[in-house]
């Protein structure tokens, strides 16, 4: 078993991601909390470096590696996300890094992590082991390899958003009564749940995930790790791990609330509200917490709450066709 | 002639505008950088509520009207940014709202003006005369007409964007060399003049307007207030005034650099470009800024350059056919 991260390692990791990660705005829309009856706070993560917040623990992780410890660089295995964190945070360190990531992926991830100079290997997500073929490429390198959550730089790394939305708040008087986390493997919901756990005891912590996807909310519920009977046929691409991390669900399980569940239709209306109201690009899987907002899966009467937005990398196509009611 | 406002306007307006308007965040994206060769800050404000600049002027105007002073309420005439500040702002002050709207105005701005509780009559952008609709209706309800930019408390209100972005910038340590600010009749920009001129004058300010209402560009050109030869027929519907205010004017001949032109191709990129890599939804009025840098009308290597993105309502339909190339 990994080291269990604390949030002493968060607070270290925000240090470490100052000057270098954005501090992404809380956002309140008079339209949403009107909607709600409730104060609902924006984390808009989607503005961070490379659009979502996979960042944060891809450079906690990799600015600690040299060129004497990583010799032939990093790799990674990843829907699209954690690769463009990986590979934006490898360039910054002059590491070569390449990412082995599944042929659905959304085009626009593909392309935004080449950009950051990564190489790109891709594979079938329904039926290749891609931590498989990323240990056998990263032995083949000498590369070190960066994990999408089950490592504890990149838990704290993503527990420094709710450090910064937990302050935010504060700065306008607000504790939160609700968290509300889009969960995928669980790395950011366990940094979040460090951070908030830590400095905000008060808040109730929910993960969010789409209907066929609810490995956390059948976990917590039955108190051991359940996995999902697919791993494709949602368009929140970003959240579709097979179950919870072992160490992620070590940090969450004590810590969370009963976990939320949204429906596609849910999703799509969230990312529709959210560029009418709140001008944002949402990605589908970091439009849940929204969406369970919307769907009113928890009370929100007179509450003030946090939702998590993610991240933003949505193909322009898809994006389109959500707008367009298609 | 009107009262020409001074800094000293600007800085009461931003206390008036506390705790009502959203602090809307200077966003900086590595992709814009590398791409302009420089520090490219955009502002925004299609963060700020109702989606675009206007709430701050149309606040800092009628939080101080009274039910004594406005007994019939507030009218106005917008093609549909200012019509959603004036409504909110009213709404706000528990006053009734009326707003003249072109008949062409994007459909989002006419519902979500109605959203706030005002009541809505189109007319025809070609043929009918606004402001003396505006000034018939106004007599006969005995309301006060809070017109677009020619007064001194909206273009006061439009100057505390300035002021904020200039802040921001300097908790980086970034003066700017320029800003580029949207152009319609001159509101925003005689704003952000003053604020600039008194707090950063070593900022040279450029308007952006859409080829075809390019009366900023030729009036300072000129020397004199010159009208665009048509009223319709761009998708910048935000900036189709017919030519600068006297009063904007006064205040921006002085102290603007020469204004910038952009074409509707270039438009619709920056469009693009702001939904993939900055996450946000800018409508075309409020892009032609980054248009400019993009479509690199001014130099900008080296350079620290502020932008200002003054709106996000687009319709759902205009946004997915940009987005589809269409």
């Amino acid at each position: 078993m990994k080291k269990i991260p604390t949030i002493d390692d968060v607070l270290e990791a925000r240090e470490r991601l100052k000057d270098r990660s954005v501090l992404t705005p809380l956002i309140e829309s008079p339209a949403l909390n009107m909607l709600a009856g409730a104060r609902v706070l924006v984390k808009a993560e989607c503005l961070q470096r490379t659009g979502s917040f996979k960042f944060r623990g891809a450079w906690n992780c990799i600015s600690r590696l040299s060129g004497e410890s990583a010799k032939g660089g990093v790799v990674a295995y990843s829907s699209g996300n954690h690769a463009q964190g990986v590979a934006a945070a490898a360039q910054i360190m002059k590491l070569p890094a390449l990412i082995v990531m599944p042929s659905d992926t959304p085009q626009i991830k593909q392309a935004n992590t080449r950009s950051y100079g990564a190489e790109v290997v891709t594979y079938d997500r329904a039926t290749d082991d891609r931590e498989a073929i990323a240990s056998r490429i990263a032995g083949e390198r000498q590369a070190v390899i960066v994990p999408p959550f089950e490592h504890p730089e990149i838990i704290a790394g993503q527990g420094t958003l709710g450090l910064e939305a937990i302050e935010q708040g504060a700065e306008r008087q607000i504790t939160f009564d609700a968290v509300l986390i889009p969960a995928g493997g669980g790395g950011l919901t366990a940094g979040n749940a460090l951070a908030f756990s830590a400095r905000s005891p008060a808040t109730k912590i929910h993960t969010v995930e789409p209907e066929g996807f609810d490995d956390h909310a059948r976990s917590l519920k039955s108190g051991k790790r359940e996995r999902n009977s697919q791993t494709t046929g949602s368009i929140c691409d970003a959240l579709l791990s097979p179950m919870p991390g072992e160490l992620t669900f070590s940090i969450n399980q004590p810590r969370l609330a009963p976990g939320l569940v949204v429906s596609e239709a849910e999703v799509k209306r969230a990312m529709i509200f959210a560029f009418e109201n709140l001008k944002l690009v949402i990605e589908p899987g970091g439009a849940v917490g929204l969406a369970a907002i919307l769907a009113r899966k928890i009370p929100t009467e007179g509450r003030n709450i946090a939702v998590i937005a993610s991240g933003g990398n949505v193909d322009p196509r898809l994006f389109a066709d959500i707008l367009s009611g298609r």
